[in-house]
């Protein structure tokens, strides 16, 4: 029965000692734990006043088109703000596209596909704001 | 045996008709399909100068406590800017809370751990972005 209880409380005490551990990584780093690996690629515009609904439409429809040409791209979804606060900066559109990896982002980029996209939107852009950040809780 | 069997034909057919029914909701309304129920609220922070690290430090801490003080947050996520891309306009720290309706949203807001955070991580702010939206794909 001592012998157990030994046993548990070495358990109990090593427990206690994992979790006191620093976890190694630094903040800003790519994490290495699998499970964590979600790199998050936010992308917000405001267009132009010239612009039209139907540009627009295509402009949308063209980045939606991307997960289908480019394998690297591990999520994708967008929407129109509907924020109460004001704080949007006049920015409309946001676009989460997630990926696995940096490198999976940094083969995105210059993607002939993302090129396209680039090209289709960029002469209606006032505004635009990317931030990359890994997802952390 | 044939009343069961006109009990489930008629089960079906109303099955059908139901399937069959306009949402009546406008393509950037809320909504009301249960598995589309994901309202991103998305804020960027730009930190003043004057900021120091433990200001910083103290700042994401008072924001990461707030899912378990406000039960309406289905979500949570932050990182800190890494892209390459030179498009973050000084902003440096995202955070990516989830809401499941706009109801859950504006209990959130004026929340008062919600209104403790804001008094914590106003006076830090040189910009702040705040984009909400409904997740489509």
């Amino acid at each position: 029965m001592s012998r157990l209880l030994a046993t548990l409380l070495s358990s109990f005490v090593i427990m206690i000692l994992a979790a006191g551990q620093p976890s190694g990584a630094e903040p800003t780093a790519e994490p290495t734990a699998d499970k964590s690996r979600t790199l998050r690629h936010v992308v917000l515009f405001k267009f132009k006043e010239t612009s039209t609904e139907a540009d627009v439409t295509r402009i949308v429809a063209s980045f939606r088109g991307l997960p289908a040409k480019i394998k690297e791209i591990a999520g994708f979804e967008w929407g129109t703000d509907v924020s109460p606060e004001g704080k949007s900066q006049g920015l409309t559109h946001c676009f989460l596209v997630t990926f696995k990896s940096e490198a999976d982002r940094d083969a995105y980029l210059p993607h002939p596909a993302h090129k396209d996209f680039v090209a289709i939107v960029g002469p209606h852009v006032d505004k635009v704001c990317v931030v990359d950040f890994w997802s952390r809780d």
